[in-house]
């Protein structure tokens, strides 16, 4: 087929004083509208002398536009000397689906920390001095484990405020937790790891994650003192995931004996226990338990991470790694991603190196506090039955509900006020456990936190009041 | 076993003025002396009475230490009222194997733009309007997609300099091209894809990934008007990655022919394209092909990255998505990592939106035409044998070698020199292929390129001389 194009379809809108080249606003002009199948395949454009004219260009400038559409598919050059529409057959991607609708008024949903405290002043200064202090090659130079410069910073922090023995050589920087964890569960797969066993309940997100690298997951119970150790003896697993420090969501904190056995545990075979150390910067009444990695090293890989302490959009974590573990790791980030951004490395590791961090903590510390606080008292006030379990640190509260409360009923009734409240059910590895709620206040202010339990009442009145 | 220690070991170095606290002090003293075998386990601890008087401290300081190292699991407290070292055999983990030895002094090395050059002053000015203007809910909700601000600033970017057709909604920001690769590899082995066509001779990064994700490698050679698309279609591959704009390593240019094959081919079944458009910005004696993606924005996967024309350490890369994928896609970039980092891509959104991007890369455009026309100018005077093939563009040069010519012989000789050159050898996909050389000189100096083929004259010479 061969229809003919007058000019007129190809008066394309030139804009002298753009700055943009007159044969790029005529290519881009052409190009919109084959795309957007103004001109069909096989149409035979206008020779170059007559759109030039109509156009008021010099013809160079259509031969060029032509050449270049013919160069990228849009337009086929015809032995008889004329120019026709390609058969592209272009498919315009249509929108993509509306996002779902939007977070509740008040919402108690875990982990987030109050990202409008983040130290902007301070992170700029450090990124300022990165920018007129780093030499060029860091820009260039990726180590698989992370800049030099903050894998020093944070072992000299780690081992000074969480009783870590991290050195800069067994320190791996990565994206968040979820990256870390990724990649450390990837590794144990490769070296003959079979069985994950994680607190249960606990965070469910490494679940899916470890699942998909192929491992099994078994859910071992919380006790007060920490994670059952005879069960996950019996569990068969060869690696096992602890929120040593305050547990997810339970708050409870291993006690000695716990962290000894599972060192004894880790040490019988070659097992390894992951301590995620989430949130051990937030302890409020008496200083937190020292991490369980510098009691051995060898057994146990540690994992940190600021998204709970700076802003998740930041994607630092950290990882300490058994010696044995540092090549395989290291390797397997490379292969990831290459390794990660270094101007945020070079940051933090500023930040941190010049106390910063440590200030930034000290802040926030009794913020939070009093967010806890104000929580832990007005659900005294306005629903005592909700007394809140474990040890009152990081950003949550947990709290079991009563008998006679259904969980989900509780949520629904809770988001028609507007109030967002979350249940332990994501939480229970195998099958349902007791029904209670995960309190996140990072995010909140006091009054915010006052309405929402009040809210919370509200709500748990009115459920009552339908069933009876 | 229970030996007793006199407080002699334990005169742990206390620093009144440096502002930790002492018990914190005595603490990591007293971890340290049993990490390092100092204190054995079952070694009895003095009594805190004793220990507090040798220390000069309060006796509470000593309680609280003791208590905190029994909490850690470093001491043991017995019913007879003393504390003793635990049995926590710790391992202290051994200094990592030295690195390998340096780098050449000359380093024709390829993938390196220059470093020196990072607009350290508008990027910096760029980091201070997101520091300072960014609402923080940006800093806290991570978009698996990227945010939307650099997802707009590169679609209008993209579709003004590349062509391409590319929307907000199907862009997906990632670590750079490996781990934007990776996850789109990923997700179409997870939707039934089995087998990848790469371009032979090319880069051999992906290859390793590829397999490691499950998918079949075949290699299809690379003619001088790009990928041999009858070959593709012998294959049996379902997916193809393809460099259209300036093929790596032999610099072949996609003609229109063969992009209207390659889409045809993806069209015929649900097959895809993957298009790298690695460094399309450096192209010197004309302009640039567009994208393939812009004429089959449903066939065509396009992967851009920020490595090769401002820094590998900024780690941002970006894919424009066929509708279909962009679901999947997020979803594995939310499981891999939680999204990319967001200052970085606030600021390189800030930095496109405002110009800067176009004004380095004009700026960058002459410094490495004029590397690459003294790297071929020199090849001409010093080694007219080794003429440069493809087109010369981007960031590097190829040669083929004569046949006289060993590459792993010439890269050998050259070493000896200082200088790296480096063969073609890795880049074959199937078997061996014709010798040759790729000439990465990005991250040199003219003077340097000068010399780096002078040396190359040299250490070819030598090797003719020894032979005869």
């Amino acid at each position: 087929m061969r229809t003919s194009s007058g000019t007129g379809e190809l008066l394309v809108e030139l804009h002298r004083e753009n700055g943009v080249p007159l044969h790029q606003q005529l290519e881009s002009g052409i190009r919109t509208r084959i795309r957007a199948g103004l001109l069909r395949p096989d149409t035979v454009m206008p020779s170059t002398r007559a759109l030039a004219q109509d156009l008021g260009l010099s013809r160079g400038v259509v031969v060029e536009a032509y050449q270049q559409l013919v160069a990228e598919g849009y337009l086929v050059s015809q032995a008889g000397g004329y120019t026709q529409v390609a058969d592209v057959s272009v498919v315009e991607p249509t929108a993509a689906p509306a996002a779902a609708s939007g977070p509740p008024r008040i919402d108690f949903r875990y982990s987030r920390p109050d990202v409008s405290q983040f130290p902007r002043v301070a992170w700029l200064r450090s990124i300022r001095r990165v920018l007129n202090e780093t030499p060029y090659r860091s820009l260039a130079y990726i180590d698989g484990r992370g800049t030099i410069e903050l894998r020093t910073a944070l072992a000299d922090y780690l081992n000074r405020v969480r009783g870590t023995a991290a050195r800069p050589e067994n320190m791996l920087i990565c994206n968040g937790f979820a990256q870390g964890s990724r990649l450390l569960l990837q590794v144990l797969v490769a070296s003959g790891y079979r069985r994950l066993a994680v607190e249960d309940p606990s965070d469910n997100d490494l679940r899916e994650v470890a699942a998909a690298v192929g491992l099994e997951v078994v859910g071992v119970p919380v006790l007060e003192s920490g994670v059952d150790v005879d069960a996950l003896e019996r569990s068969g697993a060869d690696v096992v995931l602890v929120t040593a420090a305050h547990q997810f969501p339970t708050g409870a904190v291993a006690s000695a004996s716990v962290r000894a056995a599972l060192v004894t545990w880790a040490g019988r075979a070659d097992r390894l226990v992951i301590e995620d150390d989430y949130d051990a910067e937030y302890r409020y009444d008496r200083e937190p338990v020292g991490a369980m990695q510098g009691l051995a090293p060898d057994r146990v890989a540690y994992a940190g991470t600021a998204s709970k302490t700076l802003a998740p959009g930041l994607r630092l974590g950290w990882l300490i790694l058994p010696d044995r573990l540092v090549e395989p790791m290291t390797r397997a980030k490379l292969m990831d991603d290459r390794g990660s951004p270094v101007f945020d490395q070079l940051a933090f590791a500023d930040f941190v190196a010049r106390g910063e961090f440590d200030r930034h903590l000290r802040r926030m510390r009794p913020r939070y506090r009093e967010l806890r606080d104000t929580l832990v008292e007005r659900l005294a006030v306005r629903l005592p039955e909700l007394e809140p379990v474990g040890v009152s640190a990081g950003l949550h509260v947990m709290s079991y509900l009563p008998a006679d409360l259904d969980e989900s009923a509780v949520e629904a009734a809770a988001r028609e006020r507007g109030l967002g409240v979350y249940g332990l059910a994501p939480y229970w590895v195998s099958g349902a456990g007791p029904a209670g709620l995960v309190f996140g206040y990072g995010s909140l202010n006091r009054s915010e936190v006052v309405e929402g339990i009040d809210l919370l009442a509200a709500a748990v009145a009115e459920l009552r009041r339908r069933r009876s």
